[in-house]
């Protein structure tokens, strides 16, 4: 069975939570999503608690290390998130970057320039779930 | 010379730019700075202007190839600076994180939790100055 990795932001802001938390239901159709915890709503931006952040880099690192894909929702900009596309890539995983186009702000060069990650901009939902679907069934 | 990879955010928002400023002004005491235009004021959220996000891309992986040194300013959330530091930590650079505590916020877990990575909080302009004098002149 695929393993998934869902990247979204934490500690950098929870604005989108309520999008993760679909974005990783509809992903269960693909695979297993190791990252469940990303869409769970009792989760603040003071991030997890009973454990420390040393324990969580390395989980992460290991359940990154573990998956053959990495969705990320980049519209909230994010360190972590940055941080584990980057290590994703060196790792040569398949990596989709989901962006909202928002009036007045770019995604970063650092993502959007990047040869190794399919971005794709969307609106809706609807055209999320289309993209992944692409994304999974693509061959590439 | 050394050669210094500062990085802070641009399209995740340009708040701190003018300690961007100020880090980079003391930085060259160290060393060259490559992106000395992140210090730029007539830098906005929108980034460069006249150079493609993939030439940006290539441009700053090179540049951080090149760098012994990173700098980080992380304390506003930014895909591309966690994106860098990663890549940083891959390229077996020595990286340094400065971070300005802020109430009811708390860093990602993938910076503060990594190995690899110098974390040091601070406060006043003054105790960056120290800290990255003692970052270049610390031996290991």
């Amino acid at each position: 069975m695929n393993k998934i990795y869902f990247a979204g932001s934490i500690r950098g802001g929870r604005n989108d939570l309520e999008l993760y938390r679909e974005i990783i239901g509809y992903l269960t159709n693909f695979g297993e999503v190791l990252t469940e915890h990303i869409g769970d709503a009792g989760l603040s931006p003071m991030g997890e608690t009973g454990i420390s952040d040393s324990e969580i880099y390395h989980r992460d690192i290991y359940w990154l290390s573990q998956s053959g894909f990495i969705v990320a929702e980049v519209s909230t900009p994010s360190l972590g998130v940055g941080f584990e596309i980057s290590r994703a890539i060196e790792l040569k995983k398949k990596v989709l970057c989901l962006y909202r186009g928002q009036q007045g702000r770019k995604l970063s060069a650092m993502i959007s320039g990047c040869p190794d990650i399919q971005v794709k901009e969307y609106q809706t939902l609807e055209e999320v779930k289309q993209i992944i679907g692409n994304f999974f069934t693509d061959d590439r």
